[in-house]
């Protein structure tokens, strides 16, 4: 198998499976628990949370643990908008290829009166810093921008978007979900507020993220109930799986230079070898992208066939977020550099990883143009189209 | 080490252990992807929702993932609350002894407009299905009665209660956290439309629980985002944790019967022996009571002292709720069943589970009367508030 699909989610690290397996077994105790054994578990959460912290350049308190990225998007947007609401100020900027757990977040807040400006992405999947400057407005409690697109991979100017922020007094929120443990993240030299990560995208546990709120962001609850994490999450707190997040992005971040390097070697060449490819187009930045990620579009070709073949040579891809594999809608996010609906049909993520091997990229490049060939014989739509210019893509 | 705290969290099962070790090394899949891995991972997935389904008697279908037992408590109640308020129904009855999930989010439904009326629980913290029957009105859309107390293990007449609400017409939630394993469950037979279990509190994986929706109950989602879980609950799903809890939930009603024998005859040792101290009072229902549940108060001893000098003799045990160990307030439940202030902080709560042993409870009864003499002891109002009969228990 070759395992092409990292941006769904990773292999746990052997690492991040023996910190969480050893703490299930020696370490269950509840961490509320004053007793010694309830107090050992105590302190392995707040090691884990200096740990997790000293990753992003965060104080430790700063870190509230989570199920995960999307409660971790979730609770972010709704902190702020409801700091936002106490100051009477309701206009909320993003960007119009968000997450669907900031995007569905901010349909929520529309609902309840906030007015939500989502800025163009262009045709690379870019956010400027200037665009942001001119859509805040007096009455502008948030923007929230992504680190990294987790479709097309486009790398966002962060700190510059952070500094703008600030200058502006306007929170900043993050979703660092795609880049946490794969690019630099210092929130305080970036001027990040708010900042979401997920572990099992960096070879952590499933079920556990984190939301960074700078000291003073008053955070609101999601899940009400016990006093866990100051009052801001409530339920027995999930130690295995913050132990092996802790494991995982510490791991990550140690090797982040060197992985970045060999992913990223060889992420440029599959965008080589696939861009020979004829009606074929790179969706995303070419330059600030993540290091692992590749994704195309092949016209006149169906997403999910093209996935389906590719999974019959052994090729685990995707066509863009698994979130949403289940939908029939095109991705959002290639509507949003401009792809037309049927282009965005045809579209293949192979998101890369430090275990990938340049053996395997060869098996890919070997694979894809046999199986997009295969695909175009078979639609009796492509050649008329192409024949005819009608043709979207070079 | 004696643990006897095994309603705030319990030692995994070391086949939950390894089903999840398992699962994490090899089936690490994303479920919502379209290739093989991927699908194998949403077989495993269908797989242990089939397997916790039957063990609470529902369909796979009615079966929701959520990141625990606090998460499903508050999705559960605001769902039903946002069906009532599409009807027009804002009145909701619940007890004053539910665990602060359940109140904490009916305190929110509270400041949106909602009725809420907490039924007295009595001296034994016991609800009727009389007085739910009396208290359901033409505009009440929930009642949320636990089927048993975290605190001081009194089980609720659940079945009883669900006719009524049946009848009624009316939405039945039950948080069946400190239930689920322990006591029998079947939600069609007791007539339960929303159930809350968190899979560590029976020898599972922190971090993970379900919600139980009888088919034709709509779930507004909490955490909005991807599809998964039929949109009712955004993020990857943590698929480990939730094998691991189909695994621990599977062997925990397999051994029901034994497990709550030996448990309960434990627990009755317990009780006996504690009952010796003089001016000491169980706390709960002597009868329909959680097998492994042994609460008491002790006049005139600070709950935090006597689990202290127990820690010291190796004993884990609890005042109350590990959730709120934190705060100073003597325990809502306590007061719920009419205990005073005073002699609400001097409770000490054992919860028992099939691990422990005979030889454990000889001991636990040798250690906590030589505490409870110390602290009285130590303490200068004791001996006077005794002479003067200003002792609140006999």
């Amino acid at each position: 198998m070759i395992y092409a699909d990292n941006a769904a989610t990773t292999r746990m690290s052997p690492g991040a499976v023996e910190a969480m397996t050893a703490c299930m077994r020696e370490r269950w105790g509840n961490p509320s628990s004053l007793y010694g054994f309830g107090q050992d578990a105590a302190e392995a959460l707040g090691s884990a949370r200096e740990r997790v912290a000293a990753c992003i350049g965060a104080q430790p308190r700063e870190i509230l643990f989570t199920s995960g990225g999307s409660e971790a998007d979730n609770q972010a947007l709704l902190s702020a908008a409801a700091l936002g609401e106490r100051r009477g100020k309701r206009h909320i900027i993003s960007t119009a290829f968000e997450h669907h757990a900031v995007l569905h977040t901010l349909k929520k807040l529309e609902q309840k009166g906030f007015e939500v400006e989502l800025l163009p992405v262009g045709p690379l999947g870019q956010v400027t810093a200037d665009q942001v400057e001119r859509a805040i407005r007096e009455d502008t409690c948030l923007v929230s921008v992504m680190y990294a697109n987790n479709e097309i991979g486009s790398v966002m100017p962060v700190a510059e978007i952070g500094q703008v922020c600030r200058e502006k007094g306007v929170l900043f929120h993050t979703d660092a979900v795609q880049a946490a443990g794969h690019l630099p993240i210092d929130v305080k030299a970036q001027g990040i507020d708010l900042l979401s990560l997920s572990a099992h995208k960096f070879h952590g546990p499933k079920g556990v993220g984190a939301l960074y709120a700078r000291k003073g962001v008053a955070l609101t609850g999601l899940i009400q109930g016990g006093g866990q994490e100051w009052g801001k999450r409530a339920g027995t707190e999930n130690l295995p799986a913050i132990v092996g997040m802790a494991a995982a992005l510490e791991e990550s971040c140690a090797h982040m230079e060197e992985n970045g390097r060999k992913t990223a070697t060889l992420r440029n060449q599959l965008i080589a070898g696939l861009s020979k490819i004829p009606h074929s187009a790179l969706n995303g930045d070419p330059v600030h992208r993540l290091p692992g990620n590749v994704n195309f579009c092949f016209e006149g070709v169906e997403g999910e066939s093209l996935l389906l073949l590719l999974d019959d040579l052994g090729i685990c891809a995707s066509s863009g977020s698994a979130c949403t594999s289940g939908s029939l809608e095109p991705s959002h996010v290639l509507l949003a550099i401009g792809r037309p609906h049927e282009v965005a049909h045809g579209s293949l993520r192979l998101t890369l990883g430090e275990d990938n091997t340049q053996q395997e990229v060869e098996e890919i490049l070997k694979a894809v143009p046999q199986v997009v060939a295969r695909l175009r014989d078979m639609s009796p739509l492509w050649e008329d189209k192409v024949e005819g210019k009608r043709a979207f893509l070079i």
